[in-house]
């Protein structure tokens, strides 16, 4: 599976585990919700430093999402 | 630590584990060897598309070089 696939799965999960909305998740990474859709979607390309900010709004490490 | 660094470290340690130089690596990633040499450094912030490129090169799981 494409890895902006895999991980828009991964950023998805775990923001519904949390009970997260699209949009409080963005808040805690200071991105704008419809990015966050973006990545959930895999039609986004964070870098590792968007990506880690994502991760740790998410607190969860880095990694999980790239599983 | 910085997860520009965090990666160029796991970078360099699997490359090196596998006897590559940096400029095998580029070109099996199909990438600069500055490019390379940038990221192992950790002033250089890949999209997880291109981490998952250098993953591949260097026949790890994408997620082995966040951590």
């Amino acid at each position: 599976m494409d890895v902006r696939r895999r991980v828009g799965l991964n950023v998805k999960r775990f923001r519904q585990e949390k009970g997260l909305s699209q949009e409080a998740l963005a808040f805690e990474a200071k991105l704008h919700r419809t990015y966050i859709s973006g990545v959930e979607r895999g039609v986004r390309n964070p870098t590792i430093v968007v990506l880690e900010g994502i991760a740790s709004a998410l607190a969860v490490p880095a990694a999980k999402l790239l599983e």
